[in-house]
């Protein structure tokens, strides 16, 4: 995290006021690297899958969040103390004050079970009130006066649920098919500690794909069926067992450890993503929520969790199968109807809804954890090689001689070609290597005497730190194939004795 | 915008719930479009101009807004009508009643204004109420109870003075520098009525360019200097004069048009931003701002404006001179040092900013009307190719003889190299091509018994409707080409007579 805000990954936000609990900013590398991560989830789902993709407000009228069920149920208990006035979730103070999990409880139960266990304010000790019930979504109001409430979104779903009449059009009476929608998530949580794990503002990849509960398949499942997942069932869980088990999604659904395919196939599609980010497959797992654990809207979830040395295990993904919950309830307060005619032009139906929603800063936390590399007195980031930031370091060997002009030439040669070039001249060719390292730069080209003679530049490996003798000209498609894994380092050019 | 909304480009908001005024939906179409211009200034900045990029939070605690101004001069005055209860924008009744502006005028002016030329409620002829000032930030609080007030924020910008310190860091010293931030910006709009052009919560893309108020250059100034941009002045303006001088930038300097160097460098990136999005030189003007319609923090401002038929001249940019406004007065609210030292080590300075602050929603409003296009009875989206949000549609000539399953193929080959390509077998070939002219889409390839027998396929362009037939080996790579305006299109294969 040192590094991370040293080096312009995420800084806390409004620092220079003294900050704000739950709010992050991204810095120049941490804002490419989200970009990165979003452009990688579009691909997934839009090029990939052949969903729709669509983009809503994120100020929503109090109809619609009425509707759907989070004015009622979008609420945590909290605490407030006598004393000094600060706030707590009931679930966290119980927890770190006896190592309970009151989740599930009612108010009146917490109640009773805090004062029971004497539990006081974790900040100055006083006396706790009663228990009572935060609607955690931001409230404003829409036009002058405060006629017309409105809040923030706590998911970017309700915007593709509402315009489900329209979207159906898009996808000619055929079943399933899927909507995505990337953007801001608002959580207005009570007194967030956990960095950017628990942000009050976070960017939100969703899809949600609509099903008919007739037919719950998906139609490319046995291109999928045969891929493993990390399972930790309810089942275990509540017996507090730590058990995991590992399955294909095939096996999964045919032991009905997971009750519907097309929530195995996310599952598997999710893990392919987190793969590509570079977590380890180890560090993967999918956590089935507990009933009294779940949304309000939902008849199973999974978590996807990544395990982090910060943090422990860490979700960044959840997959629900939400019913037809959010589409009826929608039909019955907006008065309108939301089934759709299939191909067949006879059979109406009530779509289901299946909903892979992921995080975007959390993955990225995760991603940064995991790649940070410490080989004795070596530390990098071991980036994949297409998310690093920054992609290529040019450096000219000295400050004279006509190299850094050469350098800098090279630098927007790179850029012209789509490369993510950085030009750095300060300090010993070494510590510019070591600070390239640090931020995960995959390749260095350095220009020195013998490119003004031959034309010639080297390029330095990160991750064996091994170097090779290129030729200018062909610079810039060995570099997009070594980005793309498309070519062996070692083959490339003359190597180079250090 | 019939079409608009029935392909799936932009719909109201919350429809389904009686919408609510100034929000708007992207849908399938408009999300992709969107993104590609999103994508494209992103580009013109962080790649063409080696600009940083910043993500931060779009919920801003008090402090800042009050520091920035904007809680104090982020105002609208208006009117409520005394019989039925609506808003109005004292501005837009005036105008709407006596075609006079009174902007700039004090509120007791405006009052006597208002009952001098006996304007009513535009909706029901009811007494109006007193001008009064309204804030148009939305309203919120962070955290429980309402200890600590919050806004969206009304501009991208804040987020990047606020982290002034943190990335001068990233500037190594050196004047100028430039950040840009891309993201939703926030306004409560007393009663839009403007659809698309009025928004309530918009996309913006702000670039902020730190600049050293002693040597107020711009260093590729030269690259720039020749090319042209069309200016209307406000002193044309104020004498109620509509004469626009066409001048290169350089002459712009030196006739003191524009008083800034750096202003009119972004003039002209912006008039080649809105030329690679397809809008006509002759439909863009530069309007400088009287002294009374620029922001509080502004000491010189220039509107880019697009001519649309709808809503005559739009407002898409607005190029400003913030001074060390914004700087100076957050050093003054948070007791930091905003100061920055520059390379030789010897020099603080307190860096002035030059806006270019783009709106999204609008250019993408300003490309539909502008690509519309009517031949006779031929209707069709005249895009930029790169901007077509279905780059390619792969039809069958007939729904049997295995020519959809070969369609198919062949549209999931071109999608697998990165091209938007859309399936379509309903009606007739020649409805197809029509519809798929209609969202501009570039490019159509079908396939037909030929192409069982021999491997090709025809490709027919939209702008011409002619076509050729070319190898199926060699598709992805031509379209890709022709997409990119590498290729003539009459060159790439054999002429096909209709």
């Amino acid at each position: 995290m040192e590094l991370a805000r040293r080096r312009g990954f995420i800084w806390p936000s409004f620092e220079v006021y003294g900050g704000v609990g739950g709010f992050y900013d991204f810095g120049p590398l941490g804002s490419i690297l989200k970009n990165k991560i979003i452009q990688k989830w579009r691909e997934l789902y839009l090029i990939g899958e052949n969903f729709f993709e669509i983009d809503s407000p994120s100020v929503m009228p109090e109809e619609v969040l009425k509707a759907s069920g989070h004015v009622d149920h979008f609420v945590d208990a909290m605490v407030e103390c006598r004393k000094c006035g600060n706030s707590f979730k009931a679930v966290d103070i119980a927890r770190e004050a006896t190592g309970k999990d009151i989740e599930g409880m009612k108010e009146t139960e917490m109640d009773e079970f805090l004062s029971k266990n004497k539990v006081r304010c974790p900040d100055c000790g006083g006396d706790l009130g009663k228990v009572f019930l935060f609607n955690s979504m931001f409230r404003t109001t829409i036009g002058p006066g405060s006629q017309r409430v409105g809040y923030l979104r706590p998911e970017t779903a309700q915007g593709i649920f509402i315009d489900f009449k329209r979207l159906q059009r898009h996808a000619r009476g055929k079943l399933p098919f899927g909507v995505i929608q990337i953007g801001k998530g608002y959580r207005n949580e009570i007194s967030p500690r956990q960095g950017i794990i628990r942000l009050r503002e976070f960017t939100m990849a969703e899809a949600e794909v609509f099903f008919d509960p007739n037919d719950p398949h998906h139609p490319n499942f046995s291109r999928l069926a045969g891929e493993k997942i990390r399972l930790w069932r309810a089942e275990e869980q509540i017996k507090g067992n730590e058990h995991i088990v590992e399955v294909t999604a095939e096996e999964a659904v045919e032991k009905k450890y997971i009750h519907n395919e097309l929530i195995a196939y996310y599952a598997v599609l999710t893990k392919k993503f987190l793969l590509d980010l570079g977590i380890p497959y180890e560090a993967i797992r999918f956590r089935e929520q507990k009933p009294w654990q779940r949304a309000h809207y939902s008849s199973e979830t999974w978590d996807a969790e990544v395990h982090t040395e910060r943090f422990g295990w860490v979700e960044v993904a959840g997959i629900a199968n939400r019913t037809d919950y959010d589409l009826s309830r929608h039909a019955k307060f907006s008065g309108e109807d939301m089934t759709m005619t299939l191909g067949d032009g006879e059979r109406k139906v009530l779509c289901h809804v299946v909903e892979p929603s992921y995080g975007i800063d959390r993955p990225l936390y995760c991603v940064l954890e995991h790649a940070y590399t410490a080989e004795g007195d070596r530390k990098y980031l071991k980036l994949k090689k297409w998310l690093a930031p920054v992609e290529v370091g040019v450096f000219p060997l000295l400050r004279r001689d006509g190299l850094p002009e050469k350098a800098i030439e090279v630098q927007n040669l790179l850029r012209k070609r789509g490369i993510i070039a950085e030009y750095d001249e300060a300090g010993s060719i070494g510590r510019r290597y070591a600070r390239a390292d640090e931020i995960g730069v995959p390749y260095c080209v350095t220009v020195d005497h013998q490119t003004l003679n031959d034309g010639t530049v080297t390029i330095r490996e990160r991750d064996t730190t091994k170097q090779v003798r290129v030729a200018l000209e062909n610079l810039s498609e060995l570099l997009t194939s070594l980005i793309g894994d498309l070519v062996d380092f070692e083959k490339i050019g003359e190597p180079v004795k250090k």
